[in-house]
This record gives C-alpha cells, structure tokens and sequence, in this order.
C-alpha cells in the first residue's frame, strides 16, 4: 500500500440535498475524514432552491461540489416532483400509506450514482443522511435497505465502498443537538432548506418544516433559519 | 385481487440496449409476459447508435419503449464514455484486471432507474440481458450482485420486484440457440448494435463484436446483421 493509497482510504462522498439533515452529515464527515466532497442531484424538485442552499453551504465549509441533472428522470411519479400534485399538510397522512412525497427509488438511485462516483473519486464511504425516525415511513430510509445497498455496491463494483448513515437512529431533537456539537454547523444550517415547497420563508405547514420545528423546539435550541429568513422578511415588508 | 391487478401480475420491464443479449431478452419477455415494456438509457455511450437500434427493434416488435437521458452521468470514467480513450482490441486486456470498457455502476444505476419505472409502471419483473460467462469479468454482471439488487430494491421499495437474467449462465453461443427458437428474433437481432466503436458494418475488431461472431459461429447460424450490413456496405460502394 502506497501513500496516496493510505490518505485516499479516509475520503468521503456525502450526499448533500441543502436540508437540515444533510448540512449536518456533512459537518459531521468534515470532523471524522480527512478529505469530503459533496453530490448534490437536480431531479426536478420543486424545491430545486436546496440545490441553491447546497451550493452556499459547501461554499462555507470549503467543500468541493458536484450537482449531477437527472433531468426528468422522476417527473410525475410524486408529489415532490410534480406541481400539478398537492404537498399533503403536516399530520394529514395515514402512517399505514407511503406519503404522496414518496419518490419510488430515490435513495436507490442516490446512492447507486454516488457509488459511481465514490468508485471514480477514491472515496471509501458514501454519506447519507436517512433517519428511519423521522421519515414517515419510506422504506428507502430503513436499516436494512441501507445495509442491503452497502452490499450491492460493493459486489456491484468490486470493490469496499461503505455506506455511513449517521442520522439512522436518530430524532430531528438528536440531530439538532448533534449539529450544535460540531463547529460551523448552526451558521451552515441557516443557510439550508428544508420546506418541501420551496418556500423562503418557510411555509411552516409541510411535515417536512412541522419535523425541522419540533426538532429545534424539543433541543430548545433556536432555528437559525428561522432568523435569517425572519430577517428577509423584514426587508421585504420595508420595501413594500 | 381484482381482475386489474391479476393481469398486471405479469408486467415485465425490459433493459434494452438494442444490443444482442438485450434483444433476445425482449423475445424471451414477449414469450413469457403478458406485457411488456422497454427502457433505454442514453448515457453519452459512443455506440448511441444502439439506441436507434433499440428504437427500431420496439417497432418491429410492437413494444412500448422509453429512452431516459441520463446526460453526462458516465462522462470521463470509462473508454466506452469518453472518446479520448481507446477501445481496447479483442483479446487487448488480462483477465485480472477490469477492462476499460467497464463503467463503474452502470448496472447498479440501470436497475435502480428501472426499478423506479416498474415500480410507477406495475411492473412486477425487470429482465437484464447480463451473462457472467461473456463478460470479461465485470463485477455487475454476476449472479451475487443481481441477487443481491433485488433485495435492495424489494427493500428500498417496499414492493417485491424480480430481477431476471435469462442469460446470466448463457455462452453467447447458447443465446444464439435461444434466438433462434423465438419467432421473430433473429430478425429483430438483424437491426441490433453490438459493436463497442459503434461502427455499422461492426468494426469486428472490439471484444464485443469478437464474442458475438463467436458465438454466431459456434451455434452455426449466419448472424443477420452482417448479412444486412454488408448489403448496406455494397449499396455504399454502388454509389462510389
């Protein structure tokens, strides 16, 4: 084993959506690897502004950042992807049914093209920032599809690339607690997104702000998004 | 079960490269489903031509078919993606060593955009035209990596999808036989794209067009696209 053999065995790849969840992967891979860059994926989301959130955090931790267009790839197979679909309200679903944001394959698809370039890049573990807590049932968050996944790359390329998912068993509270440990995190997640609509300021009425409130609410910790976008608020009120 | 759901028990969803294995593929799909549908990836693969052929082989064969652009996804990691590098000759490279025709996840990636597509399209099975006798060794050709997908898939979306390789224990010798018993193929494999440089007539200098005519010869059967290119070739040197 060569040198550059020795240091490229400590870089990882994290899969940086903008949202809350992560923006604190990636602080967390910055305190633990030597070397990490970021994917970020267009899918034609409509809150596509994360990519805009993602390309500013990684622009603050010094990140290098690559966004790969998977053009229409998920056009109308969910809510998430398309606009003539309702974002359900917060509460408003039944645990028992996947959730209209349910994008069949997402994660699938994530990692199987962070693998491509996890093989490409040298990068020993992929990033991922699932939390089977928190995500109202999508199987493409669970343990064992992670787990499952790790091995099919591995087998698939032929080579040892792990997938590290430290959010797994975490609730939004934890991870808001683990995002105040870890310096730069707070300020970066000021500047993420995590409204499935888009919005700026938050709407405040979709499961994915409801789950993003309670976490800084139930951490008693305060959402430095919140202030930031309060702040934008203002400047427009004072310009009206 | 309603009478829907009983008939859309036997959807399958075939990856078609418009090469020989995929196509033959299609064949053995149409004998064995009630439906059938075809996807194809444009994936800046320098045999784009195939997907003309993939086009062309749906048409003959009454078959639904997408093409799904994966863009620059692939771009610079393979021979077979990036035209500055050479295609190896047949017979070019050692078996240790993966050629540099291999592009690294493709099958992950493919099986994972398809399992989105059959997931939104009902479709219990994908067909993959892999063979692990043929394939100089790729990783995500093998018959590990195939099981091992299709439990993270089944997992990832929390619905049982098969994952069928009719080839994987295959020569190409014994697929010419199988083309030969299922009517229309042949004539289908005649409008098929095999070579690597994605030359028409087939360069027959590339390891792809080396294991088809081999394959051709050994079951002892003409292979119609040669028949077909050279009449296209002799039309050419008419004109001249």
């Amino acid at each position: 084993m060569t040198v550059a053999d020795t240091l490229t065995k400590k870089t990882a790849l994290v899969i940086l959506s903008g949202g809350q969840d992560s923006t604190t992967c990636l602080y967390w891979a910055k305190s633990r690897f030597q070397k990490v860059l970021a994917l970020s994926f267009a899918y034609g989301q409509r809150h596509i502004i994360e990519l805009e959130s993602a390309k500013q955090i990684c622009h603050k931790a010094n990140i290098k950042h690559e966004i790969v267009d998977l053009g229409a790839v998920f056009q109308h197979v969910s809510s998430l992807t398309n606009t003539n679909l309702e974002i359900p309200l917060a509460n408003a679903e039944h645990a028992e049914t996947l959730p209209s944001t349910f994008v069949p394959g997402r994660n699938i698809l994530f990692l199987s093209l962070a693998a491509s370039r996890a093989y490409v890049l040298n990068c020993d573990s992929i990033i991922i920032g699932v939390s089977q807590e928190d995500y109202a049932g999508y199987p493409d968050c669970r343990e064992d599809f992670i787990d499952s996944m790790e091995k099919s790359i591995t087998r698939g390329l032929d080579r040892p690339i792990k997938i590290e998912a430290p959010l797994l068993h975490l609730t939004k509270k934890d991870t808001v607690e683990l995002a105040v440990q870890m310096p730069g995190c707070l300020e970066a997640l000021a500047l993420s997104t995590t409204c499935y609509n888009g919005s700026l300021p938050p709407c405040q009425n979709c499961n994915a702000c409801e789950l993003r409130a309670r976490g800084f609410r139930q951490a008693a910790v305060d959402d430095p998004l919140i202030a930031r976008t309060a702040m934008l608020t203002e400047v427009v009120h004072a310009r009206d």
